[in-house]
């Protein structure tokens, strides 16, 4: 079974407004994204994704720490699966991850 | 910068022959391998993948903890930069992860 993505360690808040969620959009859109979190006060940011996004979250979590928040840390990544409801009633299970950066 | 790959923690043995690399073959076919690499006695195999093969590797992962191997568990993820040369003489960067399941 997947681990629950809802519990938390210590120091890994989850405070609403601190996760980024990967989508379509060009990649530096979320890389600006984490950093202004950072930027605005936040010790967390939390990068999602699903599916063929989960790539580009790690090219994500990668950029901002190489180039931007240097001192930034992964912290935890967690995969899961998540069941997602199809049009036609069924459903399909699609691949998760979370990467938890701290600074 | 990207944490050094060779670096492993208690338990988690880099043998040479429990690696799985996920290349562009069916997803089963990595599937099997890491089933078979647990099924021939190994406690930890490791999936390795790079760039766009990332989402997959996940999917890899989750499969066989899901379906196979279900007391497999997932006991770190590490993410990293590695720079790869082109044909010109240039270089590319390209995320990896290293997804280390053990049972």
């Amino acid at each position: 079974m997947a681990r629950s993505l809802d519990a938390v360690g210590p120091g890994l808040e989850r405070l609403g407004n601190n996760t980024v969620y990967i989508g379509k959009k060009p990649m530096m859109t979320y890389v600006l994204a984490v950093v202004s979190q950072f930027n605005v006060g936040s010790e967390n940011v939390i990068i999602k994704a699903r599916g063929k996004s989960i790539s580009r979250a790690v090219d994500v979590a990668e950029i901002v720490r190489n180039r931007y928040v240097t001192q930034a840390q992964v912290r935890e990544i967690r995969i899961g699966t998540e069941r997602l409801p199809e049009e036609d009633g069924t459903s399909t299970n699609v691949s998760s991850i979370e990467i938890f950066l701290s600074k």
